[in-house]
């Protein structure tokens, strides 16, 4: 019963396309859940049906990506940003009760930065304050002009700290257009090997703008893992967050040794005894964001997807590279690090961007722009694969 | 063509009920917006389409309410909960830009407690420290039986301390029925004669389940005002936040001073200079806010809802005064106390409440069963009376 409702192509990175047959869905729920009479805003999330429905994006998740029973799956509200706090301090809380004795000025959270993301959260860190932030390393100083977010560093730039309370990287930079590679042998790829503490590192990953399309490597060495749901699996108003159980700590117990006041809304420990349901959740996020990955689990799952996203990036970087050697496009990042999800280029010559998009939205095509904070006289544009 | 969708009657507090004109829209718009050809789920929040969607609200909310320039209103995520934490840590920080010296456990913020919300906003307060809580008034105390929340208790029952960080009440008490009288003759009204600095007093309310329903008494004098907006004007995910200008400061400055530190999606300083759009808000959840702020100001505003309210709860509370004469019903709240949105009495006799519910459930009414935390034999019910 697909109608084409006169859409748009949309290329936005988020909050981003959503399937056709979930919107429709929706559309239906909005008006009546679940045969309950009453529509999915409506609805009161304690009731049974809704239970089911958080329940089963739960399920969804964990089957899906493989989450180990270690680590639990939490669903929140404040996005990616919200997030860049509450890891720090749950964290830092952490750190707190395994070293009560350790000053703040000793206590140092390890950040990789890699493009505008990882920038804004270690900038976050340092704005809480309660530890150090070492920057572990940072992309630019590798990149061909040396100002640009354009690559993943080699193994041998990572400069881990000793015993960090934190070790904080972003998987897929979406303004960026850097991620890194999924296969371990490559040089691009993330340097677990250099985690002292092995499987239980404080490793806490953005998985914003690439969770879902495809399986994680290493998914169970990870303390955290998060995604705001808009760029990959639904509407704004959702944050997934996996955690490993020894992560979910007591922040009362922490304060008084110390560590910073949390937010009882930002304690996972909250979230996990409460089973996300401490209060009101985006109901309408949570429902929306089943329905995506129960229609991706039809169409065959993450291997499905990976292997249909491996094609469409193999696609239009070629394209991309076709271009360059035409002299029509520029491709901004380094081979090895270019993102899935995101792919960012110049048009060259004269009006060239304009005229580029103005020939796509002749074409139906939208949100072809790149992100606001890039300035600069060519702006670069950030294709956002619609994975589903 | 408003059709019924084989829709229940939805008494239930929050998430309510939403008008259909309203959902039968927001059906079209998710998966076309404004003609965009982009569904609002997928929109990008710094669109030409949305900006004016956001704005839209911030006006029907200024010109319906009559907010004074000297207030902004700010949107955010993380519902009335959020707000129990960012209250108190923006007002701390005020306090400590205005009083550099004075030590935590010299600075009061004063709580009036009548009812579960206030009571559990103030357990926040207790668990954030950085300041001291001053139970002003515990409404429990002046009640039948010396333990529920059924009373707003007389003017000369609050003790507010001399110089608070804050002073905080709660509105409407969305579980146990209790609302301040809107008339201030009354004795049931809030004491606002009591607060020694005037117009400056750092007054913050919780209107979570009364916004919108009628003008708010003395507005102007509020500090803060706030409401998650699924009791009454929308979906779970948009939480309003009217704060007067004095009271958005500098967090990171007070935070040098000593104050705690704070995330920056609590900041409302963080909030108030990206207009609301410091990260993706949930865009649906704003979208349907304000569809319905539209509707209601098409019937006729606030003045329109005021008589309409009114009339309601008239007709309502003289049912069960006559119903109680026969010993059918019980009122749980005093007379004066009662509040205009959620009806709170039992159902007298064996099995009668199994009963009433049950033939409730038989006309189509559902979530028509008392909040949870209330336990004991007989569940009281809280009709939740749709203002739209
Ligand atoms: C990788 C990444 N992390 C974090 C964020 C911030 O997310 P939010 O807007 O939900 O706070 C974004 C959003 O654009 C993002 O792309
Ligand atoms: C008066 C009042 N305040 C606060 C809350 C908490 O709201 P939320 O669930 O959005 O955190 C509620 C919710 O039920 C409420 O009724």
């Amino acid at each position: 019963m697909t109608t084409s409702h006169d859409r748009v192509i949309n290329f936005g990175a988020g909050p981003s396309a959503l399937p056709v047959p979930v919107l429709e869905e929706a559309a239906k729920g909005l008006l009546n859940f679940s045969g309950t009479g009453i529509g999915i805003a409506e609805i009161s999330h304690r009731s049974k049906e809704f239970t089911e429905c958080i329940n089963n994006l739960e399920s969804l998740i964990r089957t899906q990506l493989g989450v180990p029973h270690t680590h639990s799956i939490l669903f929140s509200q404040g996005g990616g940003s919200g997030q860049f706090s509450a890891v720090v301090m749950n964290m830092l809380a952490r750190y707190r009760l395994l070293h009560p004795d350790v000053k703040p000025e000793k206590i140092t959270m390890d950040y990789v930065v890699t493009g505008s993301w990882s920038k804004k959260a270690a900038e976050e860190a340092r704005r809480l304050g309660g530890g150090q932030v070492n920057i572990a390393v940072n992309s630019r100083e590798f990149s061909k002009d040396g100002k640009s977010f354009d690559n993943i560093p080699a193994h041998d730039a990572f400069k881990f700290s000793r015993d960090p309370a934190l070790i904080y990287y972003c998987e897929n930079e979406t303004v960026d257009g850097v991620e890194f590679s999924h296969e371990l042998s490559e040089p691009t790829s993330f340097p677990f090997h250099l985690l002292k503490q092995g499987s239980l590192a404080p490793l806490a990953a953005d998985y914003s703008s690439s969770f879902m399309c495809r399986p994680i490597p290493r998914l169970a060495d990870h303390a955290i893992i998060y995604a705001g749901a808009q760029k990959n699996i639904g509407p704004a108003g959702l944050t997934v967050i996996i955690v490993r159980q020894d992560c979910i700590v007591d922040v009362d117990a922490a304060a008084k040794l110390g560590a910073a006041p949390v937010p009882i809304t930002f304690s996972y420990k909250t979230l996990e005894e409460s089973k996300s349901l401490y209060n009101t959740p985006s109901v309408i996020s949570i429902y929306m964001t089943a329905l995506v990955l129960e229609l991706m689990k039809e169409k065959g799952g993450l291997a499905y997807y990976e292997d249909l996203n491996r094609r469409k990036a193999g696609r239009i970087y070629g394209l991309l590279k076709d271009g360059e050697e035409k002299g029509v496009f520029k491709r901004k990042v380094k081979a090895g690090s270019e993102s899935w999800m995101n792919v960012v280029f110049e048009v060259l010559g004269d009006d060239a961007e304009k005229r580029f998009l103005e020939g796509a939205e002749h074409l139906g095509m939208k949100g072809l722009k790149g992100h606001r904070s890039v300035g600069g006289r060519r702006p670069r544009f950030i294709v956002q694969r619609d994975h589903r």
